[in-house]
């Protein structure tokens, strides 16, 4: 990969918030799609969800309490029917129709007042769009959902994940603005990090002080910040940070999904304290190697299967024996991971705008993995590094 | 209140995680409770969920792309049901019976293995528990929850919400020191704060200096951390912080959920610049000598009705408008709010060992709020504080 495929070094920090502009877009594609799939109207209940076609941002979702809803109409701005808590915060967005209740009630929490602005809407199709697919869930409720059914039993429910995965995979310029910003904090708080770290200090005390240099350069949180460490190599990449002590000889990974102004960036980064094997040697170049390939095929018109092929092809011929992450990639945005995967059973077209991680993995020793991670988005003439490209070597610690 | 309610200003750093023993009594707890409501098993799908019944404890529910499951039956420990790719963790815990599936996969997401092995349990009432009522969601596509009904007909699917809810409730003397130790650390933030901050910075720079604070103190991360700010007063809890600029004469009121080893504090405090209007110092007065009523009301044998009741008291004594907040206080443990909540509705009777969260509000002016909290728990002699008790007259910054 060459130094000009990769995004210049600063970036300037984008505006937080969105102009009103940046909602009709959304919901014009929305309401496109809707007229194709023959759909009234969608319901909504999670946080990016409703942020996605609201703007509505709070940190509130962390109490999982109250329901909270948006329908998005055939025609006309979407409807908010949210807890009286919340109302000032969805005044201030673009949105006109704001219902509440006194929340929490669970008699009647929100389910009577939704099933009413739902019944209201004019109706064409008599189908009512949810998301009930892959990588879903409905944040109400089960007894609440089989209540508004009752109450909805004229609409036929249509499971709407698709219609939402594939709007919000292609993202505008201002929302690749936030995840390149949050990419470009991250990749630099992880090149400063050989300076800061040491053996002898525990991963927990490694991660913290990498939070709050994340912390220092601007990021808003970090969600997502594990570890994984172990002699000459590690085998977990989801349980960390723990209490281990790293040692010379010992292989690191920091995996970190950091925020600004609600958008992720996903990458990790793997580092060797002293020595190190060259298995591991090996293993680190084959991923990075497969990165390559990967961001090679990641062009408008190839698939993830495409992507993934390409990685794996690399892994398996630098003697992967095998991958229990389960795929080498995802969507990026609002979420730490969004549809769709890089799997080789996804036949998602890449189309300029999407943006997604690059995660090629192996096993390639008992109980050692090596797992490698970039962030790219899709252009016209092919993929762009959203984070600052790894190390092509294993960094060695001193 | 008095000095001696107060509980020690320093807490020791508690040891991370939990001896088997803590989980075997939290299965033994259950497996009682689910014997007298005549359920053969417990399918538990989100966070807090598995993690009281397994101790497994991870990051990585923060994408949502691959369901988790943990089954709990009538005898023996629980049976994890999980992608392939947290095998190693989840072998870490205390369970013996493992079973994972290669996630992400769409067509076949664990159910068919879920499926599998619900329907091998031993099986004496034919009623299998879900959490279906308030508070609760399931963290499956519905979809899939509807495939695995199908697959499950044979069984009564019954509500074990409340049943879990009870349970969690009472917290064990490990979670308690937990908590207590998370409220701590921000008790020692919050009380440093004034040293801290001035007018002239924004909401933002505020809020992340003290998330910094927290972190170097020694929690894990904080969640939620908002603030609200204006003239003389604020008039949301939720939506910040913003880049308002703090300016002589304003109200901030800053609330954080911040962990540690996955147990909340969850309080709130509020500072004045300069000076305050006579109205606004009184509203403090008004909330916190609520607070103090409520406390003074949460015994043993109390319901937490009592205690709305004693707190709204002196607030409409005191002039309160109204309160949006739709309740003063919640449990609190492994989420920023757990079940039950403080309400004029709210019968459930208090018992040493139950955590909770008082917190009076009100509007006392159009636009103006007030709003206080302190974190507590049940002793057979009455509430103790677990944060420490916010300053009896509104701080004024100079």
């Amino acid at each position: 990969m060459t130094a000009d495929r990769n995004t210049s070094r600063a970036s300037a920090t984008p505006p937080r918030g969105f102009p009103p502009q940046e909602f009709e877009q959304r919901l014009a594609a929305a309401q496109a799609q809707m007229r194709a799939q023959r759909l009234d109207a969608l319901l909504l209940s999670t946080e990016p969800e409703v942020r996605y076609f609201s703007g509505f941002h709070s940190q509130f979702w962390e109490s999982p309490t109250r329901p909270w809803f948006l329908i998005v109409p055939l025609e006309g701005k979407p409807v908010a029917v949210i807890p009286e808590i919340g109302l000032s915060g969805m005044a201030a967005t673009w949105l006109d129709d704001i219902r509440t209740w006194p929340a929490p009630r669970p008699e009647d929490d929100g389910i009577s007042l939704l099933a009413e602005t739902i019944t209201a809407l004019s109706r064409r199709y008599g189908r009512l769009g949810v998301p009930m697919g892959h990588e879903t869930f409905l944040r109400l409720p089960l007894q609440d959902f089989q209540k508004l059914s009752t109450r909805l039993a004229a609409l036929e429910i249509i499971d709407c994940a698709p219609l939402i995965r594939q709007l919000r995979f292609i993202k505008s310029p201002a929302e690749i603005a936030r995840i390149h910003h949050i990419c470009d904090l991250a990749s630099a708080a992880f090149e400063n990090l050989p300076q800061r770290m040491h053996s002898g200090q525990s991963e927990r005390e490694i991660c913290q002080d990498f939070r709050m240099d994340l912390l220092r350069r601007g990021a808003d949180n970090s969600p997502y910040l594990i570890s994984g460490s172990g002699p000459d190599g590690y085998d977990n990449i989801i349980m960390g940070p723990s209490d281990r002590i790293i040692e010379q000889g010992d292989v690191l990974i920091i995996d970190t999904g950091t925020t600004f102004d609600g958008y992720f960036c996903d990458f990790d980064r793997n580092f060797a304290f002293g020595k190190v094997s060259d298995l591991t040697r090996r293993a680190y170049d084959t991923v990075y190697r497969a990165t390559d390939a990967g961001f090679a095929a990641a062009r408008p018109g190839a698939t993830l299967r495409d992507i993934w092929v390409a990685m794996w092809n690399i892994l398996e011929a630098g003697g992967a024996l095998g991958n229990d992450v389960g795929r080498m990639g995802h969507g990026l945005g609002m979420q730490l991971t969004e549809g769709p995967s890089v799997t080789d059973r996804d036949d998602t077209p890449l189309r300029p705008g999407a943006v997604l991680t690059l995660e090629p993995g192996m096993t390639y020793a008992p109980g050692k993995q090596m797992v490698h991670e970039e962030n790219i988005i899709i252009t016209e003439n092919g993929a762009r590094l959203l984070s600052r490209r790894a190390s092509p070597e294993l960094p060695i610690i001193s």
